[in-house]
């Protein structure tokens, strides 16, 4: 019998169901029985992330009564939120960190210096998980940085036209030397996809659900 | 604040997610914050509805673990697993009716014969459904119904290539004088959509979605 993976969701809703359909993408299924068993809490009412809300309680009662429904494992699809793992880790399970997923699956793509886009608290978490792993992260301008949160909110608003714009993004961190771009933030994905970026785009929810999948099914 | 909606899932898993875009899709939301909060129960073991599996009782545990986590309003995106709506409804909490809905939707769509795509469990329950509405079900033929199980299992082996032989078996329908197709099994929309059909496709799980954003915005 595989584990129960506690998802800890919302952050957004779309990003959540993007990761579900990585989650079962990266399962070896033949029939309905053969997939993993996920308690979710998809809460859109964390507290925003980006603007100082106190996010940190939420998402530790989330674990709890995640944990307390029965989830042996649990993950969390938004690298913003990752900010409160320490908030998490207290309902005493098993953590997927999705940065240190990200970065692992960067390197292994033979990356040394890696792109990351991703909100300021995102990239202070890359920032250090990349140092510590050897890599020398490329961030963007604080200009570009701007425009990124910009078509962040856009897309959480439902606008998906914004791959272009996104993608130009992916497209400075390469001229700056980016050899590998991570989407670092769970809307990235829902707009733009390996084939729009020139060097190997590194999906940081298709990492974290790959991972999640070998965690429970080991 | 919107009401906690708790969703019994797995059956299968991709139907759960295609649920869940759809839940959002039908919700007026700017912003993550806007959306519903879901406690989800995504249980791809419980036993196959279709080969006499003791789903029941698995059923109404995971409705009573929902509960009993926060869940104020139960949806279970299944159509078939609606032959135990006795089982989640010991859990005490109120239950949107799939099939309900889906024949309410039929019915609103000035549908006097509805063709229905389902499991044999399903179509017993949408020929009561409907007949009590006044309404006069077209179902497939003994040989296009089993035809339509194997395409149900192809489907829920990742196998979505099947569309083509799922609008036929609509087809099949039509010309046996359904004026209006319900998919009234959460895989059919995995494969076809409104434009294969002739005729109004009624989607019971974009009904079910709808129905559960008016429970829990209302």
């Amino acid at each position: 019998m595989s584990k129960i993976l506690g998802v800890i969701g919302g952050m957004g809703p779309a990003a959540t169901v993007d990761f579900l359909a990585k989650l079962q993408a990266a399962t070896p299924a033949a029939r309905d029985q053969d997939h993993v068993r996920v308690l979710m809490d998809m809460n859109p009412q964390v507290p925003d992330r980006n603007t100082g809300g106190e996010a940190g309680p939420v998402l530790g009662e989330m674990a709890v009564r995640l944990r307390d429904a029965g989830a042996q494992v649990l993950a969390m699809p938004c690298n913003t939120a990752h900010a409160y793992a320490p908030d998490i880790k207290v309902a005493g399970l098993p953590f997927i960190d999705m940065i240190k997923t990200a970065g692992e699956a960067a390197s292994a793509a033979g990356a040394a210096r890696p792109g990351v886009l991703g909100t300021p608290s995102a990239l202070a978490l890359y920032r250090g998980r990349l140092a510590s792993m050897g890599l020398e992260p490329v961030l963007l301008h604080p200009e570009t940085q701007a425009r990124f949160m910009e078509l962040l909110y856009r897309i959480k608003g439902g606008d998906l036209t914004v791959g272009g714009e996104m993608a130009a993004l992916a497209g400075a961190l390469i001229d700056d030397g980016a050899d590998a771009v991570i989407a670092g933030c769970t809307e990235v994905p829902l707009v733009i996809g390996a084939q729009d970026v020139a060097v190997p785009l590194i999906d940081a929810t298709e990492a974290l659900a790959r991972r999640c999948v070998e965690a429970c099914l080991a």
